[in-house]
């Protein structure tokens, strides 16, 4: 701490000006590591910040789109020194210390990036209009929007193939949220749904999970995932490892197995988590990125030859970093106390810290009572580690009105296997679009 | 009640088929009128019931989309004689007794058609595309992306008169639904957003509400209209009565005062809330509307020449009664009873009933302890009409687990003036598109 956070000195010499793109959990971490000696904007595309890991439960139809989003304003009202604007950044201009946005240039001393991922297709342009992602609240709107209306069209269908087709669900990618959503999916299918339909039976539904890799959840130990398939498959959830998809259209997929047979899936709606990329963003700063497109950072995460930028989360690479540091919001968030603590070190006239990533364990749920958590060689599976991850999500949501509102929306669920924010809005696909 | 209600009649003779065309407060009434032993099909475009009296709250923030909408398959669910089908209806062909849908023709021996009113703009077709109605969910899920982009645009902004436009609303018609966006919008700008901008003072935001006729609130005593004004004027809402609207743009309005003089008002944002038609369904039955688009009907509710349709809620016209009946919810749940008991007057072959509507008084909420109550020579204003409106509100929402959340909601924001529903979500308007 230094004198220079007195307002008198302040008002002498001008603040520094740092500027935070993203307020996802990198930048807001940055952000209120930044502390109130500086003067702050924050960036974000979006009016709010978005806990990710419960993106899942909206796409659902667990819990509203508000339960999970807070607005960014809010969230940082009394940061008297920040300002939050909310625009779309067009480029960074690093040699002239300043953001490009619709809404004009703004200047900085400092940069933080952390303008995360977005789904990635491994370059199929066809594929995102078949397949949803899952990475915004538009994307999970979207996603609820389909499923929920998948059911209502095998409803109202009179031939029993076309219904068939319409009730199977393909979901792409078994890490956790493939893993989530296929389970989640099964569960509506087998209970919430069952007695509301008179024509179709809801527990017919096929919820199919395709992996590329030999198994669910690859960065779980084998025993995770052994533990985690047969909990999906208990659900009635089909696991198929070790298929690549080859091909996504209007009526399903076109799969290729480990020995390349082609094998032809019809499927009504397919969900897509099978690949995610980094923000477009990082390509203009001019630096060489990653074979994901992350862009490659010093070891304190800021970038070679501009130790005023820095960049975290899902954006940043460090490749001398062993073990690799995974796309995880726990590191999203150490990250942006990182390189807070730097920016205020340099401006301070201290030594910068390296980045080093504390691993507190992996957590992937399935369902009710279903899920897998490993720390080290600490493993838990089914009911505790359900639990254990209501209780880690819960206590991580942002605000109290949040935690108290999706803590009561979740005993409901859990008491009466309800699932209440099943609405469909917003423009509906008509039949035969997808 | 007589035996054919039993399940071996039932097996002899078929059942009555009855369709019932939208559920909203009337088509939910006739539903549960008409007991378990018709086979009952209700059709509705929307998945969802929803309970339109809370929609301006969806609108300002205030409540999730899914706190005020329930699934109708779920609140049918333990109806086992009646089937959702989620369509949308084209024509009624009343000679062969069938309901046209785009998922194919419906039969039906009775008909209950309660299909409501749209938002109309008087034959203005350009001014649904600057002024955004309130009558679905996605009307104030739109409704709530514009008024928060607003405040977003005005921050983002630097030039002082262009921000002001941006901070400028205005609110057309000042029914109860526009008294309730006026009085919202006005707290929204004064408590809600105060600490959370840095350029704006959103205290300094004007909010306009226009009413071509000679008082707000029209359908109140006079007295409960000056009631209503004072209170929105303490709110700071500027109430302009007596101006008719001659234009929308996308920079303002035009009006015209009670002398023909014109007025040019600027506002970036303008909402709707002057004028309803029936649905043009209506239409499609061959018998004479009135002025409205509204169908009408015999004094039990039916269709001239076709004894076995009625039409209730917003899109009937009951000239013979006097006082005329308001396009309430109570007035609509009414209607839905009385089809239902004369449908089943018919089958068990007793005399019919004609409608009598039962006027339990009138209500509107301004704000936080503001709002008028009325019935008969009874008469309410400030904190005791605010607290009788949240009582019934929350009494009538559908389902416990909505009332529930929605008294949580409203005891937080009203606790901490904050509104947490203030999430943007789908396409966002680009700048200088309204």
């Amino acid at each position: 701490m230094s004198d220079t956070r007195g307002t008198v000195a302040a008002a002498v010499a001008p603040r520094p000006r740092v500027v935070v793109i993203g307020c996802g959990f990198g930048g807001l971490a940055a952000v209120r590591g930044l502390g109130s000696a500086l003067e702050i904007t924050v960036i974000d595309r979006a009016n709010h910040h978005l806990f990710q890991p419960l993106l899942y439960q909206v796409a659902t139809g667990g819990l509203s789109a508000t339960a999970i989003a807070s607005p960014i304003r809010y969230i940082l009202r009394r940061h008297h020194n920040v300002r939050t604007l909310m625009a779309e950044v067009e480029t960074i201009d690093a040699g002239q210390r300043q953001v490009l946005t619709d809404v004009g240039p703004v200047p900085y001393d400092y940069l933080v990036v952390a303008a995360g991922a977005g789904t990635w297709y491994f370059g199929n342009d066809e594929w995102p209009r078949h397949a949803a992602g899952l990475k915004t609240l538009d994307d999970a709107l979207r996603i609820r929007n389909r499923v929920l209306q998948a059911f209502e069209a095998a409803e109202a269908e009179p031939g029993s193939d076309a219904r068939g087709a319409k009730l199977s669900f393909a979901v792409v990618g078994a890490g956790p949220t493939g893993v989530e959503l296929a389970g989640t999916l099964a569960e509506i299918a087998r209970d919430t749904l069952r007695d509301e339909f008179r024509h179709i039976d809801t527990r017919h539904a096929r919820i199919m999970l395709i992996e590329g890799g030999p198994r669910v959840l690859p960065t779980f130990s084998e025993a995770g995932s052994r533990a985690a398939q047969r909990q999906l498959e208990r659900l009635g959830v089909e696991v198929m490892c070790a298929h690549r998809v080859i091909g996504i259209d209007a009526d399903g997929l076109d799969l290729s197995d480990a020995d390349g047979r082609p094998l032809r899936i019809d499927a009504g709606t397919v969900l897509w988590a099978a690949g995610v990329r980094a923000n477009p963003l990082g390509a203009t700063l001019g630096v060489p990125l990653d074979r994901g497109g992350r862009v490659i950072v010093e070891p304190d995460l800021s970038l070679p030859r501009h130790p005023e930028v820095f960049v975290i989360g899902d954006l940043a690479a460090l490749p001398q970093h062993q073990p690799p540091v995974p796309g995880v919001a726990p590191a999203a968030k150490q990250m942006g106390r990182c390189a807070a603590g730097n920016i205020r070190a340099s401006i301070e006239g201290r030594a910068r810290r390296n980045f080093r990533y504390v691993d507190y364990g992996s957590l992937a749920t399935i369902g009710r009572n279903a899920a897998v958590a490993e720390r080290g060689s600490l493993r838990l599976a089914g009911w505790p580690a359900w639990a254990f991850w209501l209780f880690v999500h819960i206590f991580f949501l942002i605000g109290f009105r949040n935690r108290f509102v999706v803590m009561i929306d979740w005993a409901w669920s859990y008491l009466t296997f309800e699932r209440f924010a099943r609405i469909i809005t917003g423009p509906l696909r008509k039949r035969g679009e997808r």
